[in-house]
């Protein structure tokens, strides 16, 4: 049984286009190789209302982890935490842990000379305003804290949207809880490249292949950089092949054998198959 | 009343990190500049259950439009079609206007010498076997045609998840659909950059220029490429303006009054001003 993830990734930046969503590849990736299957990304606006339904639709599959990113910082638009309390139906109280770790923070900063004195403005009192009955993760490189709640069953974890407070939060505070559900290191993935086969003749050669692997996923991919698919030019194919077993051993040999075969496969038909 | 928009991107290679979503960036990017309001973004596996209820629950939200890109090709695991059946309860049927695109399209590969023999084989077929009552969309540079439905008030469209294919489909297809539904040319956006200031002390300054000039959206960034963000070190902070109105010239006057408006408040509260 898979241990399940889902993504909830917070900013209106990333609803007009402006900025790619990066945070979700990097977690996808990492919660991946852990040996977490992450089910479904989600991407909504800095508005408490969508924050609080996308969390709330999202306990409802019940995933053993969500992971939110973005939205925690000191400005007026920063409204995960409170979408987050409106969601799991909590009051907003200032934690006392999570504030400690702010103050900390801005201690730091006037030890270092680079503020004059240490003020607990409203605006950073907010980032430790978190929802009752959560904890905060400690942030190694910025000033807003992550937080953690556990809520009948799944692990809720909000997390800065700056790419290094995040992905800082996750290696200190997250990887070992993730390893621990997860229990599997055997994420395993590797490509090959098909050509003088056009992708339409392919595909009932991977369904069949996929047939008989039934722990190995295969995807093909016309493989251009910045071209068109243009089936007719028989375009080079990667061929994509990924699982997930209790080691990597184990899913390394199931990657090999659906390699062999299905490379035997296209050969047959008279396609030809590089590594790269 | 702005025009909704929902966008549900197809692929399980966005869900282990393998692929950054471009797609759903370039989409929201140029709906947004259409005058389009990018509501919610969602990733999901080539999985029927996950994408039917996807397109179910967007539904539910009544967007006017609502996007998917990825699952159109002739492989097993090209799975959006039955899962838009699926979420719509509708039989999938051979589309004969879809078929005849594919067609055309083997036809043209035939004269070019790219392919001996026009056969439409099971996996081409596919490429044309639709929901019932939905329009297929001309794909200039691929062969998987897009697709159309009218949904009680909502457009669900159907793109390929090959950049190109999309991309040139949304231009042919979709760009007039949405000028007309949006009406609105009206988007800008605009950066200035502060120094000198923390972005906790900027906070409260954005929340009253915000206030003040209630059709702008105002966000900060610290400003780093790669580095954390470490409020201490008065690091750039990046305040992003945007705006959507009737017309280029409102929205940039509107976001000229709250640029100058903020400009003036972060000079006073000892901050420095760069436009870049």
């Amino acid at each position: 049984m898979s241990v399940q993830m889902e993504i909830i990734c917070v900013g209106n930046e990333l609803l007009i286009g402006k900025t790619l969503n990066t945070n979700a590849s990097w977690l996808a990736k990492r919660a991946t190789s852990l040996g977490a299957t992450v089910k479904r990304i989600t991407v909504v606006g800095d508005d408490v209302d969508e924050i609080s339904a996308a969390v709330r639709e999202a306990l409802k599959r019940k995933p053993r982890f969500i992971i939110t990113t973005g939205g925690l910082g000191p400005t007026f638009d920063d409204k995960t935490l409170q979408g987050i309390a409106k969601g799991l139906k909590r009051n907003l109280v200032v934690n006392e842990k999570a504030l400690k770790m702010v103050r900390e923070k801005y201690e730091a900063y006037l030890k270092q000379g680079k503020i004059e004195k240490v003020e607990l403005t409203p605006s950073r009192v907010k980032m430790a305003t978190f929802p009752a009955e959560t904890e905060p993760l400690h942030n190694p490189v910025g000033t807003a804290p992550g937080m953690l709640a556990n809520v009948t069953g799944t692990f809720l974890i909000a997390l800065p949207g700056v790419p290094p407070e995040m992905e800082a939060i996750f290696d200190e505070s997250l990887v070992n809880v993730l390893k621990k559900e997860a229990g599997k290191s055997g994420f395993f993935e590797a490509s090959i490249y098909a050509d003088h086969i056009m992708e339409s003749n392919l595909a009932p050669l991977i369904d069949l292949v996929m047939h008989d692997n039934p722990h190995v996923y295969i995807k093909s991919h016309v493989y251009t950089k910045s071209h068109p698919q243009v089936e007719g030019q028989r375009s080079h194919i990667e061929i994509h092949f990924s699982t997930t077993a209790e080691n990597q051993e184990t899913a390394k040999a199931w990657l090999d054998k659906a390699i062999a075969q299905l490379s035997e496969l296209v050969q047959r038909n008279g396609g030809k198959i590089r590594t790269q």
